[in-house]
């Protein structure tokens, strides 16, 4: 049998019981690691979280967390190489792809630190000026900004199983607040690796960091009014979580991110020459087969004027057509395979879903795939699919299909564009591509209030722009509606889902002394 | 039969189907007016509050709206007279007790026409300055806030028929979005008649605030993904609504304002003879009796050194024993009545239980009623129960009684003190008593986390201070667990609720057009 790996809870290393659940390899099918949550003393574990490792890391300053986010980072640059090997064997990722989500965890870690840091030595934030409640300015407000005595919690999902931890977890820790990560099963094995060589390094107080794999059963009944709960996921799950007496009755504090249908918008009078159509038509082929299409933050709808529409889609096919899809250990491939057979058989369902209102303009499936078993791989090139009608097919702003697909639908004018987005019904992402400002930029106003995130890119900056789908912690990541109303990163913005605000009220000296 | 008052939705009045639900006067039990919300077409009313109202509030810039609240403020102070009537004859309050809710209304109407102009001529905030994300800042990230471009729903709280319209709607209009108000019926004259004179003045876009009366059946059903809804009342009805499919499965941003129990707290080392004693006594005497104790900010909780056990408790009681308590239109009428006479039998049946294991300081039951009928008035005279061991009594930290009841508990130290009051399991306010600064700071710091708001008063503003209960709009309402987890007020951070955060990621160009 495979190695049953072990819970981190309550301070210590619990192995679950039972035979658990097997991880696999997506491309060989290969049994990697099992894991198993069963049987573990929750409320327990979360009450030493809490209490033990709450405590301490509460009595540091902001600098010092920074600096044991530092030291995290240090950890887990040492161990790079091994996460790579795990992402290739549990994620079938090929390089570039396991970095999105490596590398892209270690920059988080360390931009983290470097902001905590210009947080000085104090252990509670001031929240803007204080302001006068009285006559002469003698009895006076000031909001406070304090860390939660509560612990994160964090159920996430299985596309990032390193920075999807790192991401909540540095500003969570930065914060003074323990935390507990339930990774998806189907690729925890890189989250459980993480959390264990930053436990035996022992750069954190113990219990400041726990990691329960397998089945989530018990750890929303184990949450208490000040803990936080953050989720990403399906919409669905979403649902049966704000419904969970934790949230419901005790006011369990929650941030969600689930379904995002992203698009990509190329401006009205953007010829078929311009470096604007070039940046949109490589920023689509990128999206769809970057870790292939299973980003929350992927394009899924692309909107061009409608002259362009078959140009636009051949332009894109034929970037497409040159994507080398199949195992990631060969060197030619350049896209590896989905996370599991599960996964593939829903991807192509959806797929076959919202090709019944649509027609195929590159089929991915016709391209063969390279040194991989089909049977058993989880392998699945790129389709692009079309819709003349936008107005009318519903189905592609309903539904996002996780993988490598996405749909071209073409617009009358900007504002038509702007309704077809809005369709969506919140997303985390919308990248505009054109070379007018100030069109962009009333564009990027307009949308801002159903995604998250507007990702302009001009000419100027087509080479250097950071990514429509790539997280940058400096930004904003979360949307309203559909994609979960939920509000992450954006620099020490993070901050705030583990702090409670107060008002303190009373005289000088007091507020003099609460800001110091 | 008595009037049936008319609805405001869809940009007219109408009024619902059926005989409706009377409305009483508490002292007289004289049935007043009817209210139905039967029948009524929600989904279009909705509808035009989003698509009409909404796009001409949006138009305007926040200095326009500022501009246009200070006109609805001058229509309210116009029928100010009329306010007070109905305040009396439906809520049974003194005068003093009225102007609580009603000029507590228009202060916070003036106070946010002033905080608008501050954001002057333009239609979206400037979150933050822009960080750099590429190399020699030519790419850079710049956060938004922008307007939500649905309605802001209001489920709204007996108690505070006026200031709870207008603590939530003058930040939601001041932010550009629509209103629908649905007052608790108990007391929804006061609240559909400022509507009435708002609307009939004609100074807001027609549309931009409608309200509705009755019954809620419908209302959570006609929420789309950019509503935000905010709900005052018990927690068990927010479960309730937490688990709707607006919330659950729409993402409806929400906002809970729950259950509190709220303390007041003596420092140790204040002497029987100092100003902080005399202050807290008084303190309590107010809160205990203001609105006959049917503020959700009211203090429930005190929490004195255990040598001043006994000498607060005379000292309150001695107080209290001065409150005559009756018919509000008899000039020698302190404190008026409860709500309704559901009300009273709810705060006799809360009473009891605490009753149960608690004894009783000082006894309002044995005290007369002035210039009513016990069999039909909702009145009751304070009382002040004691529980010597407040680690063993459970019940006085989990239960609210919404009504002129609270309790005192002796503490050992600072410490006890401070995990008693955290047994509240978070609370909008705590007010603490004494006059050493840097000691009443810590522990401001200290309970922070789990209030809304912490309440100090030292000798030098003691004849001040804004008061324990009373929700200044400069500073925060709002706590978590218990309390709900929702913030209110706090000066522009109201506008928050009804704003969306978007990070726009471009050019320099691009950015200084977004930020202009």
């Amino acid at each position: 049998m495979t190695e049953l790996l072990q819970n981190f809870i309550g301070g210590r290393w619990v192995a679950g019981q039972g035979t658990g659940t097997s991880l696999f390899d997506p491309i060989t099918g290969n049994e990697l690691v099992r894991v198993s949550s069963a049987g573990l003393d929750l409320i327990s574990g979360f009450s030493f979280a809490r209490k033990e490792a709450g405590q301490l890391l509460r009595a540091m300053t902001y600098a010092q967390r920074a600096k044991l986010l530092e030291e995290v980072g240090t950890v887990l640059q040492a161990n790079r190489d091994a996460y790579y090997e795990i992402a290739t064997a549990n994620s079938g990722t090929v390089k570039s792809d396991s970095a999105v989500d490596i590398d892209g965890a270690l920059y988080t870690v360390a931009t983290f630190a470097k902001l905590g840091k210009t947080l000085g030595e104090r252990r509670h934030l001031v929240d803007g000026d204080s302001v006068s409640l009285a006559k002469d300015a003698k009895f006076l407000s000031q909001h406070l900004q304090v860390p939660t005595k509560g612990l994160a919690l964090f159920i996430n999902a299985f596309n990032f199983p390193a920075w999807g931890l790192w991401e909540k977890a540095a500003p969570a820790l930065l914060s003074g607040v323990p935390v507990v990560v339930k990774p998806a099963t189907s690729t925890a094995w890189l989250t459980q690796r993480m959390v264990k060589d930053v436990v035996d390094a022992g750069v954190l107080p113990v219990g400041a960091l726990s990691v329960v794999c397998g089945s989530s059963a018990g750890l929303l009944d184990a949450l208490e009014e000040f803990d936080v709960l953050s989720f990403t996921g399906s919409a669905d799950t979403a649902a049966t979580i704000r419904r969970h007496p934790a949230i419901a009755q005790r006011s369990v504090r929650i941030n969600i991110e689930a379904d995002s249908i992203n698009s990509a918008l190329l401006m009205p009078n953007c010829a078929i020459d311009s470096p604007s159509f070039e940046s949109l038509v490589k920023e689509v082929a990128r999206e769809m087969t970057v870790k292939s299409g299973q980003k929350c933050t992927a394009i899924r709808r692309i909107f061009v004027p409608q002259e362009l529409f078959d140009s636009a889609g051949q332009a894109i096919s034929a970037r497409l057509s040159k994507i080398t899809v199949g195992n990631p250990r060969n060197e030619t491939v350049r896209m590896g395979s989905l996370v599991s057979r599960d996964q593939l058989a829903t991807v192509k369902e959806g797929l076959a879903m919202l090709k019944s209102d649509s027609e195929v303009l590159y089929n991915g499936e016709a391209q063969p795939l390279v040194d991989v078993d089909p049977a058993v791989a989880s392998c699945m090139a790129p389709t692009l699919l079309g819709v003349r009608d936008g107005d009318a097919g519903g189905k592609v702003h309903d539904h996002e299909v996780f993988g490598p697909v996405a749909t071209l639908i073409p617009f009358r004018n900007l504002e038509h564009a702007q309704q077809l987005v809005r369709r969506g019904g919140g997303s985390l992402v919308v990248s505009l591509y054109g070379s007018d400002e100030t069109a962009l930029a009333a564009t990027a106003v307009d949308l801002a209030e159903c995604h998250g995130r507007v990702h302009v890119v001009t000419p100027e900056v087509s080479a250097i722009h950071s990514g429509h789908g790539n997280v940058m912690p400096q930004s904003l990541h979360g949307g309203p509606g559909r994609a979960g109303g939920g509000e992450e990163l954006g620099g020490l913005r993070a901050l705030n889902f583990y702090h409670r605000r107060a008002a303190v009220q009373g005289a000088q000296g007091v507020v003099d002394s609460v800001r110091s």
